[in-house]
């Protein structure tokens, strides 16, 4: 049941290059500069083919396709809103994107599904550490790598779960949860909307300090966290199965029933009702079901998403069809 | 399109007779001897088998089968309540109905489905007739029928419509409607329900006085406004229709999907869901479902009809399970 929890893990590391000034004070011929420097270096590197890396400029990236590639967190909000000095990198499976001239100049990111802190960040350190070989990182002696804000500074690192926990959610239980965390250092964060506000019963956890403290230890203090959340999830899950059985069954069974008839259905709805659909798929109560076609549909259904799938037609309205249209054919 | 508005017509005539006390003043002694009485007359009458009557003595019938006749409107409330003294007789269609010892000695009462008072009032008079040639009927040459209540005097008639208004609900005219129509005389009853509340979006109207006017002219009166409703809500129905299909698709969608997939649901849900379902298959958008299954279904999913479903469990969540179930099965 670890590996539904916990729908990815991701480590993102915040370097800036000593020659040049923060990402948010340098001219577009410095910005394409620093592109330049980084992307000779990831070229020359002997990957595997799917560590091969793709380089766009955001500049040539349409809008409705920058917040497609922000849905499926692939690259930050910050990214795009600095389209003029902006690129990333992208290997070929789609887990590492080397964000250039965000906040700072290389924000390279891992991601994995399920709980892979660890290996998500010995990913990243091989390839930082090549970058480090060949570009002149940043770096004071007693605070650690240089970053633009100083909550990145020493480490550079955020270590991040994104976890599923709608037996925590519906049992009222993970405000407290997610307060007491918020209290020893650790961050929490909706996926998808607004600030803190979550969707689908999707939270990110991260480490909110870098400094002071090992990489592998920071990543560790997250990755056991998780571990103590996902407990409290699968116990959750099971009194609920025990005791409330017919009841969970009723709210599983009652979303489905909406998702596969429903005519019009907006992303925050659709999204509490796949993510109540995902826990009846892992209860064992929904049979015959993909649980990782879910997490598609978690993606799909968002506003970008859907507008790239219509020809025409560019109002809330029309995508709230088209988006229960998807939700009926693939549920 | 007018059949589907109107479920039924129900003609009510209240009828004492001259020699006895009223019937909240008797006896059981007396009041079985009012039984008797009419008993015979109503066994003499020469009428086709489908008009055949069967008496049944309320102190004979436990409880819970007095409920459900109550929610299939064969008895009323009020007669349950006067269980030692009173009986009825009931046609083998079902259709006509002689409480006796409820409110007043006598309260004959003709249901038809569809709009069809005075095909009702018609059979109504047929057998008022015969008891009135048999019996000795308290009447007043100025007054009319005495009745115990003084609502009741005059005609002693009462005649309603049940009527399905799902589109004026949902488009909030209704209660402009009803209000208006109440200023001229005319009661609205929610059927099912305390009150006047309404489940399922159905109401019954009926003339207020019985006082002062022929029983055609307040049969015609009800019929008239009836006939005003029924074309208001084809309107709204044709206009939502025509200006709001998809909307009126996703309500209607969403509530079969919730219907046949929920585990746990009530009366009140049920209801308000079934009425949408009924709309929806009057208005051509689901095919191949049998109208006059959702309307036996309003009733079936009464409490007491289900609380005699169940062999054993008498819990409010134990006919919530079996309700769901019934649903599931029968949408």
């Amino acid at each position: 049941m670890d590996n539904d929890i916990v729908i990815s893990s991701r480590i993102r590391l915040a370097r800036n290059l000593k020659n040049y000034k923060f990402a948010t004070k340098i001219n577009q011929e410095e910005a394409y500069k620093i592109i330049d420097e980084v992307k000779k270096v990831i070229e020359n590197i002997d990957f595997t083919s799917k560590l091969e890396f793709e380089l766009h400029y955001l500049k040539d990236i349409p809008d409705i396709e920058q917040n497609i590639l922000i849905e499926q967190h692939i690259i930050s909000p910050q990214l795009a809103k600095n389209k003029d000095k902006s690129a990333f990198m992208i290997s070929k499976d789609k887990n590492i994107t080397i964000m250039l001239n965000e906040e700072d100049h290389i924000r390279l990111q891992v991601l994995n599904s399920g709980l892979k802190l660890e290996e998500c960040l010995k990913t990243a350190n091989e390839i930082d550490d090549i970058l480090e070989e060949n570009l002149d990182y940043a770096f004071d002696k007693d605070l650690g790598y240089v970053t633009s804000c100083p909550t990145n500074l020493g480490t550079g690192m955020r270590a991040s779960a994104m976890l599923h926990l709608p037996a925590l959610s519906v049992t009222n239980q993970l405000e407290k949860i997610l307060l007491a965390i918020s209290q020893i250092g650790v961050a929490v964060r909706g996926v998808y909307g607004e600030g803190t506000k979550s969707m689908g019963n999707l939270y990110q956890i991260s480490n909110q300090g870098t400094l002071g403290a090992e990489e592998e230890t920071l990543c560790g203090r997250i990755r056991q966290i998780t571990m103590q959340i996902i407990e409290k999830e699968s116990a959750t899950r099971q009194h609920l199965l025990d005791n409330n059985r017919i009841y969970i069954e009723n709210e599983i069974y009652r979303a489905y029933g909406i998702l596969k008839n429903a005519r019009i259905i907006d992303t925050q709805e659709s999204m509490k009702l796949l993510s109540i659909i995902k826990m009846g798929i892992e209860m064992g109560i929904l049979e015959g079901m993909d649980n990782k076609n879910i997490d598609k549909l978690m993606i799909k259904v968002q506003a970008n998403n859907i507008q790239m799938m219509l020809n025409e037609g560019f109002t809330k309205k029309e995508r709230n069809l088209k988006r229960a249209e998807i939700l009926r054919n693939e549920i």
